[in-house]
């Protein structure tokens, strides 16, 4: 049963992250992921009434997109060490910071420096089929005029950025960095309820299909109750993470922030509310599935015994004058046929009335 | 069946909301609810000794309205989202709020301003046949000298305030717009105690039902606690919410608010109680119901096993006085038959007597 | 079923209390609860070496018990809207304060003003036969030489404090008022533990009885169990009325009296702990019946089952031989007939030789 | 059943000392306990250098025993109120804490007062034929250079003490009362683990039955598992009260003493982490209890299921030949008798498939 | 069956070692573990540029070592009490710490002194097979320029640390004993990760195998439940440690250690997190193991429902003609035999009818 191995990875391969690196001494860079692919280096450069963006290929050229009021670089890709390596080291960045960036089962937190800040979270995405929650990690570094940012797999979720930069009229393009970190950031948690929706529409189909076929096997359930676990432990230090953010000292951050991050806030709660309301949810269908598999079984068990003890006698009796003992008085009564009968019906009545009085059908 | 899939809709329906802004920029205006209306917009202007009213049709004629101590505003419906941002540069509302305000999923929140505070909250109502609570939100705006409230549905729980508004004799005309804020917030919590109410009365005949027909099926006892999960969502934070406004150092709020904001705070907490202990009594129905079906189901089987294992050995008997072998003694003796019957009834009365010692019947 | 309607009541009845207002303006003075009967004032006044008593008919009246260091009154009744609302006047109560003396489902609570502290919380009692917790309204009032208090229904907790006042010999004689709101604070606290000691009796019988007849059914558990409910709902905000009563900076309250308040504080921490001890204990009950209950069933299946797979292949055989072919060989063997039983008693051993290994009996 | 009143009477009771109680104004000195002997008061006083000890028949003679560095009386019994009153009152002790001293279901408190430190906590002992947690409570109070104890019960645990100070080597000796109070507390909390050591065994006995005989009964684990309740309400606010010693700023307490509260409270930590785990362990024993029981009964249901399919349908075609219609032509075939055998044996070889393929068996 | 005994010991071990010092005084110093084996002590200088390294027989022999930047001396074994008393008397270490190092019950903790920092934790190591975890105390006590380190049991984590100092090029070597702390810490905490991997892979294969054979006992998922109880208690502690060792105001601790204290911080949330996921997960294969369990019991019981009632009314038809009564006039006719089975087939027809109805199969 593949399906489920790869599954169940979530939890288990987080810990292998880490467990990979035991004894490895701090600020080792090894990339923990699964994923491998081609880094690719993207930069922007925009300001009220400018924009360029170009590929870079050599960390050098960053040099090239100096000039603009904000500087957005994209790393897609982290697996080559080397790069990430070799632009963190550009941008003066701690070693702890670039093994954080490289080590994908990081925990979602707020590390602020004198000259930066650095954000990791997670991009969730879900797959209804095999029932299973699968994160990317996303890192974020503030500079006073520049966001750098890492993300695992390549993805679209900040295309939607890049065109409101293209366009040139998206109020981005009027604020520092500090607002593009906050965009970025929305965009992500934006993203959490895409998925939630998803698992929103699946577990609408659970409480359905419950209510249609309320004997029906569980193990779906099951495993998307589990599922939900990784999402909770992907969302829940979001919240500190804004909140920390909001409340920072750091000059990086505009006062005039403040309400946009509070924003971000609530939906972060929100989407941990969701989490929790859907966990509740399915809570609801096992019990209940359960209570009704008890009830179901209660009325299968009162037709077997409803059946069995109004014959059970009467085949007895049956029996009795199916013996061939040479003497049985009874037997050569002319209407010995007829009393036994009689006295059938009458055990099938009083049972009845006996049953009947017990409510059993 | 219909019916649940609507149901189910209260929490799939939030979690959609914010998913179908994903990938917009924030500020991005967009109505998310499902009920479309006319919008009306109705000026109340109000002192401690005159007051005048009239809709509005064009925003420009706020001004008319001006002049009074205390001008109320209120926007029934904001499905058209131009009337709304309308109004709000009218009073230079923060396009945060604006779109707040039009995102009907949102969470009860208070954010205070410069010039003004916003609160947005719930209002509640449920229909028992359904079993489904459904929300509308209602968002309050106070400045100095005005409050603006925005209903999602046109609703009638203000129109008590309005006529005592009209009456002319009520405390609110003596009163700053901070009073008219707190009224109005009153009627919205008061009115969680009608809902509250209904269920409450539901959940009694559920438990009475329980009693009468401890078998019967429980599928509305979970459809009902899964409402109460978003009655408490709805409630809760508003609970923080007027914590946050009597701890206000907002120049908008007068001191001697104070003593009736903790009236309505203590009320809050009452109507969150009041859902726990529905919850808890909801659980011990399930709870009851569950031990009750093991119960009876403990008295079926012994019914069964009573009549079964009295007779299978009896009908065992029959059976082998039944058989037509050549050779068998006992059937040509003249009381094999009076023989048969003793040994069978001893038999059942030694089993009776079993079945009596373990405390079967 | 009447008698479990009313005892829903306790919880629903108290939403209703809200409901009921719904609507009404604050301030609005109306008696929620459902006994009446008529107004008794009674006015007690003492200091160290005097006292006198009498029963007040007419507000002004309560001008004649001037002079004395202390002086309690005490209302019995609160049905009364207009004895109520003239006694608070003269006392220049706030108008708030006066519709939580009438609003009988009052959350326990303090509220601190210039001129006086005003505590309200709830007296309880139980009836066992019903397994019915009831609550009624204590409202206080304390002020710099004079405490008012009222009470729901007549009773006589405060009795006891009134005859140790006649007695004239009484601690209380010697302190000011603050030490009779202690004094009566710890009459209504002291009670909760004989409705405690109820209770515990009960859950004591129903211990035992479990143990005597683990098959017995478990409403009972169930609605006292839902009681215990209503029970914390009263005690627990007690608790932290007290603690503020006790870190309260008012100058009504003289420091020296912390030592008695923690004393309260202690009880009402031993209350809270007794209910949750309860409930667990209650818990225990259910949860030890119902696996009683599946022992039981588990043994009686065992039976069912032995008996059953014992003479259901012997009944086949002697069904085989029963048969009326005319061509049946071992019909007419001379042995047929002891073969068959040495068959059927070989299977009928190898069968109890399997249940005993399988240590079903 | 006599033995379990007895058991459950130790929560009863504890609310009975406060029922007791009530009515009766604060400060009464009432023995609430049911232990009663007589009260032997016995005084030490040591120092560096030299040590005596004797018994005090009157608190007259307590006089005698000054002009020690540090002086330890120990009172054992409190069941002579009139003993405890003299004594308290000769250190002039607050009639509060004489009724603490006296009321024996006193929760672990601890109380500071200008002159002297009082504490409460409960020595525990455990029965584990009765499957029952008794305890006994401790008083304690320190002066500067007097400590006084009053132990409920007369008992050993102080006797090591006792005997290191008359060894005159111990490093009490040398220090303080407040070191002698440490040291009295630190023999109270490791004698909890002689109690936990105890009921660890048992639950060891527990889980090792559990797991040879998986169907035994679990009234038992219930009994204990509430004991623990017993356990954990005594032994839980001992924690808050060690904390509140270490933090006080009362000049009774040396700093130098911190390092042995700490120790004393990370021991009470871990008899409060013990009592969790065991509570946690009985919960898996009991639902590994449950399912267990419910593998089982499926195994039992598989087997009768089984052989009742087989040969209900077998017997109903023995049942068709055995009838006596003058007309069935099967019954003269020469192979009648034959073919029926083999259609039998079919019909058992399909159901043995079906059941096969199952994995019923 | 032993290995249960063995595996419970961890609890009910560490409640002995509190027990068995019960009685004995403060700063008695006793071994308490059940590990023996020679002590091994070994120092190890270094500095940026140099290192050297020696096993040392004689505490005296620690004062060749000095004029290092950093001196680590790491003790193997502390079952000898008087090697490990000379060694801490030779560094003035508290009695109490010595006590703590002895004693192997000791829950993680932190303790702050004027010239030294004293820490104690958990090494922990699993054993999937016996379904045990096991662990053993490391103590750390950090200096101005010295380390010391007591493991319980001789182990290779800190070969790692010692490999890394002897190539020379390690970070530690150009930084002070706070770093090498922080180090050993790392190294203590990264091995947690190669436990829980351990343990997470026995989940998925319970997991898998609840898949694969949703009818298998559950004793195994007991056990591993209860170890992780065992686990929790011993990494719980160790965030508070690390978390006040990144607070500490003590000269020891370099500022700029920050940011790897809080790496370790993060790592020790991880691990508690996955250990509650672990937690979570394996109640999710119980709860669904119980789900299927009762679903096949529900599928057993139908079928033996749908044989049985078709079958027994069939036999008591077959019992009914065989039946010797003389007069039995259906008996006698033609058609009777074939009246017979069209009956028989009809009431088989119509009970499969309404099995099909209730959808039993």
């Amino acid at each position: 049963m593949k399906h489920n191995r790869d599954n169940t990875a979530t939890i288990a391969d987080t810990i292998s992250t880490y467990a990979d690196k035991a004894g490895a001494p701090p600020e080792t860079l090894i990339y923990t992921g699964d994923f491998c692919q081609t880094v690719n280096v993207h930069a922007f450069g925009y300001g009220p009434d400018r924009w360029m963006e170009m590929e870079i290929n050599d960390p050098d050229d960053l040099e090239d997109i100096a000039g603009y009021p904000v500087t957005w670089i994209n790393i897609d890709g982290v697996c080559d060490v080397e790069i990430v390596k070799s632009i963190c080291n550009t941008y003066n960045i701690h070693p702890m910071v670039q093994e954080d960036i490289l080590h994908t089962g990081q925990r979602p937190k707020i590390e602020e420096f004198e000259d930066y800040v650095f954000c990791v979270l997670k991009m969730i995405s879900y797959d209804p089929d095999e029932i299973q929650v699968s994160t990317e990690q996303i890192s974020l570094i503030l500079f006073k005029d520049t966001v750098i940012s890492f993300q695992e797999k390549p993805g679209n979720t900040f295309d939607l950025i890049r065109n409101r930069l293209r366009s040139g009229k998206s109020k981005i393009c009027n604020f520092g960095s500090d607002y593009l970190l906050y965009s970025l950031l929305d965009a992500i948690v934006d993203n959490y309820f895409l998925t939630l929706e998803e698992i929103g529409d699946q577990v609408d189909d659970m409480e359905e299909e419950m209510l249609n076929d309320p004997d029906g096997r569980t193990e779906q359930v099951y495993l998307l109750k589990r599922e939900l676990l990784v999402l909770r432990r992907s969302i829940w230090p979001v919240r500190e993470m804004i909140n920390r953010l909001d409340k920072t000292e750091s000059h990086l951050i505009n006062d005039s922030l403040g309400i946009y991050l509070r924003d971000i806030y609530d939906h972060v709660v929100h989407a941990i509310d969701s989490v929790e309301n859907l966990r509740d949810m399915m809570s609801g269908i096992i019990d209940s599935r359960l209570s009704s598999a008890s009830y179901r079984m209660g009325e299968v068990m009162k037709v077997l015994t409803v059946i069995s003890t109004i014959f059970i006698p009467l085949t007895f009796i049956t029996g009795v004058y199916g013996m061939n003992f040479s003497f049985m008085p009874e037997r050569d009564w002319k209407y010995g046929y007829i009393a036994a009968w009689v006295v059938m019906i009458g055990i099938a009545g009083a049972m009845l009335v006996f049953f009947r009085k017990r409510k059993w059908f």
